[in-house]
């Protein structure tokens, strides 16, 4: 994570103050579970809401000032948890001796990072709306915007632009659903003690917490969340990313200089590169490519993390104190940077036609084929006549049409009009309602 | 994949008959479907299913002659699909022009391994079944047998092994959830031709394959299924792997010498060692761990697959043919074994007694902190006083609960008797119940 | 690892008759030194040497029976190396018992290990010699024909299709130098008994039976050699699949439709698609991405096995016994295939200055940039000028040169004859030979 | 990488104005080459050099200031070498015409990465340097303090301490040579203009510029240095990582309270857990466990950094410009860390020989069946003897030394004397010095 790839809400939900807010929150709302099951003084979690209150106030009006005392704590006691507790108690006063009762680190720890995660979740939701509303609108627009279907990197058949766009929209949608899965599976709340027996805490109170939170509990934690449920996370902002490097991939190709079929859009005072002026390169797609590498990078970190030893080691937390903001921070970015490339991608159709028509008819040979079978040739001869000719095409130096009409065997099975009927490229289109009621309902 | 490490129903399903056996039923449910449509005649459809039936029975006589044959006409056209074609036109006769009209090999191919995976992922659904039934079993036998709880290893305070048992029973409950989910995700069906138009066949027919297979069509296919889904799944195979190396590395951890308190069964003619007949080592589940390893290195590649040009390129193919089964294979194979290791393993509770009171009540350090400051002391001078006898303590000279009787500090707020209450393990269990109604209902 | 991507000399590696030659072997040198040494009598390492070459003569002549039986013993003792010393003792007789002495199972198989591991390194830097080999006869072949370099998939500047592939024989040059230092690396010999501390074994016996093997012998072996070099090796092939990787994507760009400046050897009677007759697609290099994903998932778990637990576990096992023959196998299949398709390729020069042409010289905008500098504009403003043109000329209306020699402001500076004379495709080849000198010496 | 787990000389590496140095240097040396070649004037070159030195010093004044100004100017160019290019020009006035001339952004970038990376090696070597000397000094001091060693984590045979150090330390003597390879292999300069063909600029620039920085030219450089240098250098850095967990494995191992052989320094003041004081905790060590996933992590994204597009694309880019900081800084802190954990070591000879005694002789019994075949009882009877009476002695109730005396056919083969003295330690440590020799030299 690093600013150039990092925009301010996400990286906001990773910041200190975020997090010393979350675990104040949680205390807070533990100590007030604690004053009604009679556990601690209502006095007491009164007095800790209102110096939590404070603190958090003091907290947000200098954050640095703050943080720097808590870390400053810490480098002595070489626990964060207890470093907050002692800053928070010159706010909360003597009642701050109820504080964190029969609780343990992780379960603040723990469930603030199901906090944070479900939060960076949200907006990574919000990232998807976005890449799908533009996705939508210009799949709707080029819908009927013919272009060549490419397989191996190779002409194969028609297709529309639209239905491109389509495909990638319906990707999206996917990964929306499974990312709304891995996000309920990470927003569990544990406030359950040390090995998670609730010895010095009643149950009640994490669902207390956990109910205030949003999140569910955690039915057996053991101090800590398990962490396969950080790692299905993680896997699946993978998964996000391979999706946007699909599309991403797509729009380099249609960019290269002898497709140009589309190109991101170049900004005024823009410079492709400082040799050569000519050049106005996809870099952003370029970009989004190598992103989606490092948000694949982390996957394999967060599975290795799941095999904690006994009821816990602390094996994970630098993994994700580090990859909870690099994977979130990068993807948010990314996804964002991928709208507005789709919002405002320079589309070329007289490219799309042009491209379509260099090979003078090849991609229509299967349909030719087809019409031969259908008229009696035996499958394995009507593809070694199609083949014959389309070959001959490759080279050049005729078209695939001319030489179809040109070949005793083809005109055996089909009349002229007939052959030169099979040149259409709306037959290829007529199923694109099908495919977009599908898609967009 | 390797014999060492596999099933045969899971083999079965990756073996070539199994293939051409789905690929055979594809192309004779699209026939039928034409048929109906009048696309192609109705004797036409049934001399297709009719030769698909007897080409099916000659395979399933003598596979290897028959997979050889048609890998023979592979070698010379290069190409799979069509080499099958060939191979089934001698069981169809001059009807087989009508098989596999307007389709391309995508459309077999890629409904085929769908079929393939989601027979994979219900063998697997099954495979987590038995690993449940045995934790649940296990964890009820064990449900009150006090054991130490450890966090980084460390003796942390009391549990009972039930509640260990029970925490990964509900891993895998969630790994059940998730796999559900990615056998779904994974199982549509692809009949659109090239590239994903519907050209030269009606979506109808893809309907009808569809439900005959127990697919979902796929809204949009550009000639292939979009390898998110399958990102999606061995991801999962992935986090599924974890929590099986999570359970393996307790068991490792219990069967140290110093810690003895489980086993995995050592059976009789068994052999630790060549060089050492003392030796009873726990090879299951290091091998389980070491498996973990390489079903998690598959996720990668198939993360990696998802960015093809275009509407296809085809270097998938040869990442799925390997991983497909060796993902599969694999973790089949690994959860299998690990049901075997948790229904048969040897647990030693008296040993886990023995360990639990080798510290002197050092892990009710907690219980004796909270009722100092539930007696008025401070939280950090409850906690000094306490972590100072605890290190005495450690040192192995003196138990914990005898310094802290000792010491002046703590008797002035806790008489004799409240302190030796303290040290009680029935405290630390008291909701166990409140756990297993969680997991199990 | 699949038959489909296997070649026989590598596959026959990792066979376990070629594992069980070189168990016999080990077995064979330690008697040997030990009788030298007076350890065991001179009579029973004889008896050892006949029997063993009785027993591999027995396994050469039926290697299924014999491997059979020693997997039958297995599944009693449950221990591979006690399987096979119980196999050979039928050969050696009572002398048998001098086998193996004061050795460990790990002592065999870590040391036949790396005996399979060199041998599968000699093979890959033979497969390296070929891709160089196939590399070096193409570069010369088209040493001087120009092409146009892209950077972003856009036109940069021209350079020669010999450049681009004395580039890739350059990285595979720097690939046969890091592999050769893996091999070696990788490549000794532990013959230290149970936990590696010589207790009943001395440490010549090792140096004699790495001398016979070529090994080196293992300085610090804790019953197995480290895995960190089995995890470098392992890493090299992942960083050797990239730059096979590499080449495929730069074949697979240039056989695109539009791009169509070589293309992959297509063969009589090949079809590129069921459905469409006219396709040739680039399926070899497609494979070769995919293979090199595989590869590159190997390396994960191979770094993963370094962390053993104390003096050794044995989860390092399943995935060496895994990975072990599927990456090698997998790339040296690839590699052999990458050799063909090189060496085979199908070049189009026409085509290639075809698409340099396609562009009205926007490719030289560099220099007319530079020239303007050299003659007082400033850089700013003669990159400004130039790129005024380029993106004119981008819109596919006016050629670029003859915007430039219509623009005011250049012509300022250069007359049109100089203008004209800064279009010349030879200033771009002029250091080619310095290149290849570099590259080929 | 985040502050927590950062060293500042190697953060200072990555800091944009080293970055920026390293730029001007580069531009400063080549016109410097071109002005000796007489391309640019000297007067030029002179003032270049002049303003170079001056920007660097306004930078190294307030270096916040100038890299917001050159970011300024990239938001507007969006290109940076252009951005800061435009910079520098106002401390060069007009002769900053000539700076840059006939090179491409890339010559600059990849050039600096090579000198940065190239830094960050050779911090890295250094922390490799601490880590053999804690190892070394460590090792020797506890060279003959005896160990159980364990393989399985069972026990296995006795070891010394200093023996398991020098292991390590031979690692880190391997790892030493691979990163000195892997940054020889990095430590490339590309001066070669747009696709690397020197059409403006003359390779003896890209000689003096290399040769000034300490650098090899690169042979081809396709406008980008190939990515497979830097590949090789991330992987290396996992394997380093490797060997790291490796370590730190060990000393959680030997924490655990059951061992408690050795344990991190655990400093006055520390607390191990918010809610248990008595608590000492291995968590340098689990952390270092953690931060090893994260460098293996990186591996996957810089392997998949290879394959770029035709001569270059930029895919790469965001990678670096994340992994570059991330891996080596990450790193850097951990062998830093892992130095002081191990000179810190708190090591505890008297629980080493604690836990040896705890299964009574059970360890010696590979050599009681050693000396039974060296008596002619065969290998098989005498593993049988041996196993029969180690696996009830397992059982707690006896000692194996015990039991063996007691055993008829064992007694039959050796006398009471004979037997006792197989129960000896210091044979087990007699080859040490021989260990020792092979390791420190």
């Amino acid at each position: 994570m690093i600013p150039r790839y990092s925009r301010p809400a996400m990286v906001a939900i990773w910041e200190p103050q975020n997090r010393f807010r979350i675990w104040c929150e949680i205390e807070a709302h533990a100590c007030d579970a604690m004053a009604t099951l009679g556990v601690i003084p209502e006095a007491a979690a009164a007095s800790i809401r209102a110096g939590g209150r404070k603190a958090m106030a003091a907290m947000a009006a200098d954050p640095a000032t703050h943080v720097a005392r808590i870390d400053e704590i810490e480098r002595v006691t070489k626990h964060d948890v207890i470093a907050f507790l002692t800053w928070l108690a010159d706010f909360v006063g003597p009642d701050s001796r109820f504080v964190h009762q029969g609780m343990t680190s992780s379960d603040v720890l723990d469930t603030t990072l199901a906090v944070q995660l479900s939060q960076a979740a949200d907006l990574l939701l919000e990232d998807i709306d976005k890449v799908q509303a533009a996705l939508r609108k210009r799949a709707l627009e080029f819908k009927d915007t013919p272009t060549i279907g490419r397989s191996h990197g190779i002409h194969a058949e028609p297709t529309t632009f639209g239905v491109k766009l389509a495909g990638h929209y319906a990707a999206f949608a996917r990964c929306r659903e499974r990312l709304a899965a891995a996000r309920k599976d990470v927003a569990t709340c544990a406030i359950s003690g040390a090995v998670g027996t609730f010895a010095n805490i009643d149950p009640r109170v994490e669902a207390h917490v956990a109910a205030k939170l949003g999140l569910a509990p955690e039915p057996v934690s053991t101090q800590v969340i398990p962490r396969d449920r950080h790692a299905m996370l993680f896997a699946t902002l993978g998964v996000i990313a391979g999706c946007m490097e699909n599309l991403a991939t797509e729009i380099r190709h249609l960019q290269r200089t002898e497709v140009r079929e589309a190109e991101e859009f170049f900004s005024p005072g823009q410079k492709g590169s400082s040799a050569m002026p000519h050049k106005r390169n996809p870099v952003l797609t370029e970009n989004l490519t190598g992103l989606a590498r490092l948000v694949r990078g982390y996957v394999v970190p967060a599975l290795e993390n799941q095999a904690l030893w006994h009821e816990r080691d602390i094996s994970h937390s630098s993994v994700e104190r580090t990859i909870g903001p690099d994977a979130t921070v990068t993807l948010d970015f990314a996804l964002n940077r991928l709208a507005g490339v789709i919002e405002n991608l320079v589309v070329y159709p007289e490219r799309m036609q042009a491209n379509f028509d260099a090979l003078g008819g090849l991609v229509f040979s299967q349909r030719v084929m087809l019409a031969l079978t259908q008229r009696g040739m035996s499958r394995e001869d009507a593809y070694a006549a199609v083949q014959r000719n389309a070959m001959e095409s490759w080279k050049g130096n005729a078209s695939f049409m001319a030489l179809c009409r040109a070949d005793a065997d083809i005109r055996r099975c089909l009349a002229d009009d007939e052959l030169v009927a099979l040149f259409d490229l709306r037959y290829h289109t007529q199923h694109v309602d099908t495919i977009f009621k599908r898609v967009f309902g």
